[in-house]
């Protein structure tokens, strides 16, 4: 391992860890109970747990490109978004289902060059990462109307959208919110402004928090 | 949202945030450039920043049911692990690539209830974890032959050896390692006791760091 | 202190204390005017100040194992709970004397066991929480002809109404009362549906909210 | 029970209740799991919970006067801070426990006066208060030597340190420390500047977080 994550790693097993032991212990023989589930992108700039004052054990946190969730399909392929999902949803009984979106996002940013047809190697059968933004490609669709430089940041809320209603075709996740046993989120982040807005499914639109 | 994440989420703005506000924007003007991904669980118990003392932009994160990685199958299907690999790899050129597991992983214990036949719910082709956790069915039967209570905690590391083994069929993967613009490590973390252990290829061991 | 509390302290002071910095400081100066004591159970699930939208200033708090309240016994030893009945109601005059039961309530379902000869452990005389519990065995009486599934929730409830019946055996209480002071309230609530009941002395029931 | 209080509820009961219903029910039904335990003033100008961004299950808390706790003294009367202590350490298992003090403590203010001989109310044998406060009498002892305006400040600190030393008289108490299962944290809240303060051992001073 790079020498410089083993002196980290040493100094937080010497501090954090050293005052905490006893509840990493406990966490570790009576498993997680997790409140929520995140659903967040794999950016470097998105730093869920801090953002949360979160420490260990409170957030089960799933995190792929854009963090997309694609419909779902039970066709006996690998999908482990989905996987993370039923794992949170019908094992460890969530409270709360949370997308994470954020500005400045690579992955929306390739969708929109890929659909808009500036991205040819992204529609390659062969590259995993068009592949796997095609599932926002209804988003884009939706975007397409408004002035060009409005698009990248309404296909990051969408980005988020999408999600949602996707996951709204997972049965168990359905029978969870119909029963009262789980509520669902999407929020999206400014990295530059530190700021987070909330999608309102009344008014379809997203509201600084 | 929960209004104890408001709460949370509104004390880092007004602390972590202003303070670093100059770094965030630089982040969001100039885009990401991490020097790491990692390969983690979903467990609301790993924490991966925590550990390696990280802020935001420094790794690239994917996390899935049990750190899994499948091997390179460009089908044109979605293959959301394959593309934050890609991503990682092509696009951000990450200077390490780390497959991160843990103990008491849920996802490894049920792969192993699984293919010892006690967790017929998994074995169902409309099981996204079950499907899933077949990444790691390869795994179980190297550890068919050691003692009963030894088979778990030998499966947690084979969730590392299996994601390293696939990575390495990935052609990009492969250059980036040839060309030395990339090292690949395996690491098992320890929750209870906060412990780090790192896979050796050539003894074809785990060590503690 | 744990790091992930010092952040969140942190963020507190950064919002909600720099938000109300005047009012705090007027509370440091002036002293604290508190209209209501809450005598409630120790139980992380009960969380009274948020439950009645309360911030700095507005309750005076004793929680103790179960809620209970002993009888007056001015016998000269320390009496932690008698002593901040004393204070709120003689020194701070509050206006309201609010005894807050919880359904799931360990102590509660500890006192049955132990009455029930089920837990000699906390019969041992060196067990505080035994005998502490032992405040509540008049309820335990009370509730022995129901039926045995509903044995615990109405020990919950007997939880209230003993502490009630002792608190008038406090001659200011009583005082504070008669002279229209004060009044005496006794609620139980339900920690999994959110409500709360009402004990009501001319019925000898409690009411749900 | 007071209009103005049900009406809050009912407004919890609304919005923060309904929007956690799922958690709340889990709570209930799998019991607590709190990490820390707090032992703080009855004072309505300390909110523990707001401090820490808390919301149900986090903090066990028990409130007195003056945070204070008793040496270990079983012999079969009833001690309620005793009995939550043992609770907290031997049932629930806490990985922190917490003892938090404040300014402009009542208590304290009583304490010094009883002392000094300017409350002779408080020395009665019917004054549970006084009586309750004697507890804090060794730390008076150590003030004594200050200049006058200083001594308050010194026993509100006091009243920490002394909790925290008859907190090393409780055999439960002292396993749990030497055995890794728990950290102790003795801190002191300024309610008018917000700030925190936290005991160092080893220089025996309280040093500003």
């Amino acid at each position: 391992m790079p020498s410089y994550l083993v002196s980290r790693y040493q100094g937080w097993h010497a501090t954090s860890y050293a005052e905490n032991r006893a509840w990493y212990r406990r966490l570790a023989e009576e498993g997680q109970r997790p409140r929520s589930m995140i659903i967040a992108c794999c950016d470097s700039r998105v730093h869920v747990t801090s953002m949360f004052g979160a420490d260990q054990g409170e957030f089960f946190i799933h995190r792929n490109i854009a963090n997309l969730v694609p419909e779902f399909t039970p066709d006996g392929d690998h999908h482990g978004t989905s996987a993370a999902i039923e794992y949170a949803v019908k094992n460890l009984k969530v409270a709360h289902l949370i997308v994470l979106g954020h500005s400045s996002c690579g992955g929306v940013a390739g969708c929109h060059a890929m659909c808009a047809g500036e991205a040819p190697e992204l529609e390659e059968k062969s590259s995993f990462v068009g592949t796997w933004l095609n599932l926002l490609r209804p988003g884009y669709e939706r975007v397409l109307e408004l002035p060009a430089e409005q698009q990248i940041v309404a296909l990051e809320r969408e980005a988020v959208k999408v999600s949602l209603e996707n996951l709204m075709t997972f049965p168990f996740v359905r029978e969870a919110l119909d029963a009262d046993r789980m509520t669902l989120h999407g929020l999206r982040h400014d990295i530059g402004e530190g700021t987070l807005e909330q999608y309102d499914s009344d008014s379809d639109q997203f509201e600084l928090i």
